[in-house]
């Protein structure tokens, strides 16, 4: 028997009191992983790296299919079956972009990024120019507005300050949110064009030395991206729902609801600081302030207007997907998918491709395996995407084609993107949690030796020792000091591929990666986020790609060869408790808000500690909030921890002696468990997203919301929703309990 | 019967429950108020305000003995009996100053202000360089180590980053702790030489518009200051408990410990933008990053060094207090003193002369009164002090000479210094609490009518509800909201002249102010401080003198006039009460986070955590954090509250009973129970600092500590004085109590 020491991976807060330990060891088989590990070369996958990452791979570009045709290749060489799949997709590339500041100073901005002496692909004249997918195009000419992140609270605080953006063009900078939602707010209140810029504050010199001296955003880079409004769906605008091949129909574009309708850019700080230095009004207020060395004001005035176009070719374009299976030797309808995108916004050398070689690396090596005899019991499908920078397109559009076949046959689909020196990180399915524990105990970190779960536990635990730790940080502290707990994985928002296999398709899923060693943040999505950038900043020797594609691999490995499920039910019962005492504690929260705010008027408040010589304005009256019936919901959490229990409880004691026909039909009880957290209905105005246990936030964009139907009918004061979700998301919650029972009978019947 | 309403003033989260109301209204005299009040003209404050401010003058310039003889004059011909006290102090002067960069972009320090046009006080050449009083003299050369705001903290952060400070010249910003702290704790840890300049960040461009366009710090400006050890005790540092008289015994300067003794010198953005940039080594963590448009760096390398040379004329100088007296006509031996500074470090137009004319206003509208037949019931004494700015001089060598007399006669002493446009400020004496309270409610706050007491509890829910606000503000919203409460009043730690009077004599203090709409601390000790600044910026037309002048001269008059003392014993026990929580929980904190840490070291949590391409240390070890014995607190904090109680019940039934006689024992009880909470021993290593209950802290400099032997035994892990202070603080708690029920007892007799 093999030790079964606790391990972790990282992302959110609730605590997980460990319980019974599965009957198998999840399929694990450590001679065979070390034979894996020993095909595992980062010097290999160096050479691919610089080679993938040599040119532009954006969508529609020409190494974007010769990459695919390599990669293709690749997989054939290594006894994969393997081919290509492609997808016609809405996906518009700039014909003109331009941006000019009308000022006493006037300003062209540059929209392109220079090259770097001593980097030599930055020199290529393939880079999109500064450019934002699914954006509206147009020709505007305005006054200018600073409204900070371009988030909600960034539009209240402008309020107060009795400033509108109706009919202005607003400039925000990244961060604090999805950029895709920054123009759709500001679309949304009326303004006529968007401009987002880096702030040296969050990725330039205000956080590390920049490129080519350090990591961090020289004044030139800009991040490009996809504006998509993907909070509705992701995938290919003109067809939602469905895959994007030849013949699907199609939407029109101006029936699409996920472009948006004003034009947009993103530019560097070297052109944002001229026009925020012109920019009169008012003083921006504190959380306004990055670090240019200016005054930020809130514009509004005069004395900077802008003049902003955009024009783009919207003709479809062609997606290759490389999708390599290695069928099953016993279990050949359960799927073991795995996958990474291979596009990226200009070299993508970090992002995706340090994923991607990972990825390669693994399935090199699990070919090397199948040479020498071995074959994995379940069928394995290796999947390099396209597409995935613009919405998760060629994901989507693939999922979207198989889904019901993927409904049937998949156990699980491991994601990988980005990948950087550092720290194990992992979000996903919570019946997978333990599984993963297990895992990063078996994997070396090269930088310490101890094992990659090891190493997160330290880390999780100083850092929840640190001044600046939030509540977070300490729980996630206190869970990292006791061996007997596993390290909780996060919940999934959006921003890579697992999202049609998670929220829309209801398959367990997990995404994993490395990082937070030294912040490589400032080249995302610019020219220089290259070859030399990343092997010299974020991976030298794609030493961590390496240790990527081992902890992928094992996952991999296990979930095709376990006897038993690598799912414990106990971890899924005790997270969503946790989801819930944290809704009721929101719906607590906002009505003391509200009623102290309530209060506050009635006390003439605002009006008292305004300051006369300011344009000033009381905030939005918040609504009462109602109390909420949140008994359904407690009921069935109730219920699913006493099902998961006897589930949990039957297989330590039982699960070895099932038949194969059994262990097998466990599997298909496991699968049909998550669907049904993932019912028809799907979430409010957005039905594409169906998990009723995680989401992105329709205000985060990326961010996961649990229990989103109800979290946000109570966030957003939409609170005759909560009790319509609370029963759906109860019904969807019994719904798996039903099934984790039907496994528990059939371990009992067993035992008769 | 007057309305009993409930008022304001800020600064400390502990809530405090109204009990019964006192017998009398505190001496207050509606019709006497309203005369008072139409004697008071901002329009005649602007032009005193225009000619003290009209050059610089700090101790031993010109026109700073001029102002002494113009006050003097003043205060005569409004009636009063007023002559100038001189002292000798250890002032220094500084004879050379200097600030080079060796580097590859070597640069030299400018350490003076340019004028600005338009501001023709600005073209003055009678300003001081930069310059600190009481460093060290020196000339030294050596590389430059950044070490942020120069605390504690972030001397460990510095360890953590393997970064010693020893034989280098520290280079810190303005900020995060008292200025004096930042040399001392530079040269503790082995540093050669400190520079501190004022970041951008902190009240810079990054604040507001720079001066002349707006209030904030332009590139050119420093804060000159004093760096004496005004921890260990202020004043003179020649004559520490002794007043600075003609033939006082004095130290030498070799043996006096509050001066420091390596060089130091204060410089402006401008200049320090050059040594940051220069500077290589790590890259600064994110708490050290400031607003300048650079990557700040460590240092501690050779890319950058600094040669620093101060020297200064450390003859005695002449101090110039005014004293202006109005004999009380009921009550002669009772005092009721009323001071602010008049020395500024330049022209000081808001800090201090904004207060110094209206305690000018309130001088003149009283002695108008007295001209029409009014006389205090007790002796107002009125105090122009000079010498603040150094090292609060001028009070304290006037307090230490005065002693014995103060201790027998003083009733309150109402300090303020500078003071601005927005929201009344109050901190001191708790047992004063609901007298402040009665006080703001029956001043009207110019812009917008309300009074200044519901305007400040508007500004406190106001702010309660906002996101940035901390759980002190929510607190402070809470009380704010609810009318039967009075708001707390800070404890008092150090910073302007009230300390002697507080923490050496034990008397009962208050300190006032407003402010907060416009931050002009930009301009702080620098040559911009002037009349154009601050009738442009803080305060046009002085309107908020004149409301602070209504609002310290009710005080004066309510103190002078009142037939009980206007004291609620009861919010001092709840006040104490909610220190003595404060302080358990902090031990109970330190306890759990030392666990937490031996945890962390137990599991090589630091060691996992480290990034191995940075040098890098484990935090210092935590000592073990033992359980004290709060028994004898606790009791005397139980014993407190029913004394205070009973007294205040006493009070209310048969105050108006009482002889006058016996209404002035009870002042004199009063006096005497104050006097107790300020024991011969004094605080540990620093026996000038009386008072037990609250002083300034020693790594705090002007922030207050609560309960200051028995909080600062734990937090600094001098953990045997804890049990020793607990007692020493019991023994004074009960020395109050003791007093308290000796008024009882007087109370009680006379309604048997």
């Amino acid at each position: 028997m093999r030790r079964r020491v606790k391990v972790l991976s990282a992302g959110v807060a609730a605590a997980v009191i460990a319980t019974a330990a599965a009957a198998d060891d999840y399929g694990k088989d450590a001679a065979l992983e070390a034979r894996f590990d020993s095909a595992i070369s980062p010097a290999e996958m160096d050479g691919w790296l610089e080679s993938l990452a040599a040119e532009p791979n954006h969508v529609g570009s020409a190494h974007d299919k010769a990459n695919a045709e390599w990669v293709l290749q690749k997989f054939k060489d290594w006894g994969w079956d393997a081919k290509i799949e492609t997808f016609k997709v809405l996906y518009p590339t700039p014909i003109k972009v331009g941006l000019e500041l009308i000022s006493d100073n006037p300003y062209t901005a540059t929209l392109t990024e220079s090259p770097v002496a001593g980097d030599d692909p930055t020199n290529t004249k393939d880079a999109l120019p500064a450019y934002l997918a699914y954006q509206g195009d147009g020709d505007v000419t305005a006054p200018i507005v600073y409204a900070n992140y371009g988030m909600p609270d960034d539009y209240e605080a402008l309020k107060r300050m009795d400033v509108s953006v109706k009919g202005k063009i607003v400039i925000v900078r990244y961060g604090g949110g999805w950029r895709g939602l920054k123009p759709k707010l500001a679309e949304e209140h009326g303004a006529v064009g968007c401009i987002i810029f880096s702030d040296p504050h969050d990725d330039g010199y205000a956080v590390d030395d920049v490129y080519p001296a350090g990591p961090a955003r020289p004044p030139q880079g800009f991040q490009r991206g996809s504006v998509e409004d993907m909070t509705l769906y992701p995938g290919d605008p003109l067809t939602p729902g469905v895959g994007a091949t030849e013949r699907a129909h199609r939407l029109s574009r101006a029936k699409s609801k996920v472009i948006l309708h004003i034009p947009a850019l993103p530019i560097s700080y070297g052109d944002a600081q001229h026009f925020l230095a012109a920019m009169g009004g008012q003083v921006a207020p504190p959380s306004f302030r990055g670090s240019l060395g200016i005054t930020y004001h809130i514009g509004d005035d005069d004395a900077a207007k802008a003049h902003l176009i955009v024009t783009s070719d919207w003709s479809l374009k062609t997606l290759y997907d490389v999708v390599a299976t290695m069928r099953g030797a016993k279990y050949p309808d359960q799927w073991v998918l795995r996958g990474n995108h291979r596009d990226g916004w200009v070299m993508g050398a970090t992002d995706p491709l340090a994923g991607q070689i990972a990825m390669l690396g693994e399935a090199k090596a699990i070919g090397e395996l199948a040479k020498s005899g071995w074959r994995p019991k379940r069928t394995l499908v290796y999947l390099s995407w396209d597409g995935e920078e613009p919405g998760l397109l060629g994901s989507t559009e693939w999922a979207e084609t198989h889904a019901d076949e993927l409904k049937k046959k998949a156990v699980v689909y491991v994601n990988s993107d980005t990948n950087a020196r550092g720290y194990l990180f992992v979000e996903g399915s919570h019946s997978l949690q333990h599984f993963v524990n297990e895992v990063a105990e078996d994997v070396t970190d090269p930088e310490t030796k101890a094992t990659v779960g090891a190493r997160l536990r330290g880390k999780l635990l100083a850092d929840s020792l640190d001044q600046s730790a939030s509540d977070k940080d300490k729980a996630l502290g206190k869970i990292a000091a006791d061996p007997s707990e596993d390290i909780p994985i996060g919940a999934m928002g959006s921003g890579s591929d697992y999202s049609v296999f998670l929220q829309h398709l209801g398959l367990a899923s997990l995404n994993l990666g490395y990082g937070g060693e030294r912040d490589w943040g400032g080249v995302y999505h610019s020219l220089y986020d290259d070859y030399k950038h990343h092997s010299t900043f974020v991976d030298p020797g794609e030493v961590y790609s390496g240790v990527l594609a081992k902890t992928a691999g094992r996952l991999v490995l296990r979930a095709a060869d376990a006897d038993l499920p690598p799912v414990r039910y106990s971890d899924v019962a005790d997270t969503v408790a946790g989801y819930l005492d944290e809704v009721e504690k929101l719906a607590d929260h906002k009505r003391a808000v509200a009623e102290a705010q309530a209060r506050a008027f009635d006390l003439n408040a605002f009006s008292l500690a305004s300051d006369p010589t300011k344009p000033g304005a009381a905030p939005t009256k918040l609504k009462f909030v109602p109390h909420f019936n949140f008994a359904p919901l407690e009921n069935a959490v109730e219920r699913l921890k006493q099902s998961a229990k006897a589930y949990d409880e039957a297989l330590a004691k039982k699960g070895d002696s099932l038949s194969d026909a059994e262990k097998a039909k466990l599997f298909d009880i496991a699968r049909e468990a998550e669907q049904a957290l993932a019912p028809k209905e799907g979430l409010p105005g957005r039905p594409w997203y169906k998990n009723l246990i995680t989401a992105p936030g329709t205000l985060t964009g990326y961010g996961a919301k649990t229990l989103p139907g109800v979290r946000e009918a109570i966030e957003q004061e939409r609170f005759s929703e909560a009790d319509k979700y609370a029963a759906l998301t109860a019904d969807a919650i019994n719904a798996y309990s039903d099934a984790i029972d039907e496994g528990t009978s059939l371990l009992i019947g067993k035992s008769k």
